[in-house]
């Protein structure tokens, strides 16, 4: 039993859709705290990690199937608005690559640091110092999950975690991996309680990263898509590894460096 | 001593500037055989792989370095064009996220698989089966260079290797890394030939990627974004394996799926 009920929305001046349309820039994702994924296997994702979106989205003609159905009645049970919208709105809402026939708005979530004293021994988090690519962020999001890592945080002046591309490129592990943002200057008070190693990849190291031991709780840092890890955090690390090249190459693309670390980093802990 | 001279062009309805546009589209890049690519040290990359730009763009009002300078004396010794043009100019050719005060059109190279029989043994073959991301393509061009891989084979329809989404992705190894193309029967045909381990990864697989002993030379098969391999190139595998992922998660992004297995199969070359 809901005591609310699903609108229709034929308008494309309509309020709540022109509000929606302009979570699309980065200003109005922060001053709403909202983000907008898509996509109905995404947002059954976010329902079982208890996210309830504040707006759910859906184009009315279309056949609806469980999934559907359960999203509509724990929007409207958690207090949120369900739109039933025409093709014409939704794709207006919808990205232009993959258009999905259900989109939702929901909260955003920060999660604090973990106290680094109290972490858990075997685990691994992940720190990205100004990343810029919203495409490489979500990859990294989702292979964050996938290898088992705790956490992200982002240091300094990063690229929106809420952006819609990065939301797409994480496949909804936005939903379950804890993101904490942290000044640089923060970072490295902070860092000086790691209980275990920090980890950095550097052109400059000597040491194979698959050839030395990692001291857990594992802390991986890894710099930016241009500049790589700055100086001070290039200090910070206890332990700087390199991926080896073949040729005369000498970088890899962010995210690809970042998931070759993490498996490498998580190997004992990955298993069929 | 070049025998011929430098253009300077300041309209943006110059024939060789539109021509030159129009190779945002794929059908007109078929069509020409020819593709852009940007930034001073892409195309100094390209020099140093024996690429003669068909026409060298550049910023009139720019300090020319070194490279800007051999870049325009080969190009000219190579019976190409130059056209230094304004910054306006420039800023209609040039991508917007980063854009750079040079720019080059090539001629497409297509290689032909290798002969199987005729392959070194250490050497690894990847063949992609319907790729659909230009992103995605571009990034694991580049991987395949710092994997030393030998080159890729793209299976059915795939996306646009020469896009220019995916050309700045490579960040220049599109210049070394040889692609061929095959329909999927002609694959499965020439795969049979194949004198060492075809690998594939698949989520039913019962064998942890980084537990297994390929022989070599190795090929390596990967699906497409969606579908992942399809049925008939499954079965052409000899080796099926599958990578961990912790929790619930049943796919990688592909680019990342494939680094994890490249580095995996090189990694008895990989040194530092």
């Amino acid at each position: 039993m809901t005591s609310r009920a699903v609108m229709q929305i034929t308008s494309l001046t309509n309020d709540r859709i022109k509000a929606i349309r302009a979570l699309e820039m980065r200003k109005e994702r922060k001053e709403t705290g909202l983000f907008v994924a898509e996509g109905a296997a995404i947002l059954e994702t976010a329902r079982r990690n208890g996210f309830t979106p504040r707006t759910l989205v859906y184009q009315g003609n279309m056949e609806q199937t469980r999934i559907h159905r359960d999203l509509i009645s724990a929007t409207l049970d958690g207090g949120g608005d369900v739109l039933e919208v025409t093709e014409t709105v939704l794709s207006k809402l919808a990205s232009k690559d993959n258009p999905q026939s259900m989109l939702a708005v929901y909260e955003q979530r920060w999660s604090n640091p973990p106290i680094p004293a109290a972490v858990n021994l075997s685990s691994c988090w992940l720190a990205l110092e100004e990343i810029r690519d919203p495409g490489n962020l979500g990859t990294i999001i989702r292979t964050v999950e996938a290898a088992g890592a705790a956490g992200i945080i982002l240091i300094g002046t990063c690229v929106d975690a809420y952006s819609h591309e990065t939301i797409r490129a994480t496949m909804g592990s936005i939903f379950s991996v804890p993101l904490a943002r942290m000044s640089r200057e923060d970072f490295l008070t902070w860092r000086a309680e790691w209980p275990g190693d920090v980890i950095g990849t550097h052109l400059d190291a000597t040491v194979d990263f698959r050839k030395t031991t990692y001291k857990e709780p594992a802390l991986i840092v890894m710099g930016g898509e241009g500049p790589g890890l700055s100086d001070s955090l290039t200090r910070a690390c206890s332990r700087l590894v390199k991926i080896p090249m073949a040729s005369g190459q000498d970088s890899l693309n962010l995210a690809i460096a970042t998931a070759l670390t993490l498996y490498q980093v998580r190997s004992a802990h990955l298993k069929l």
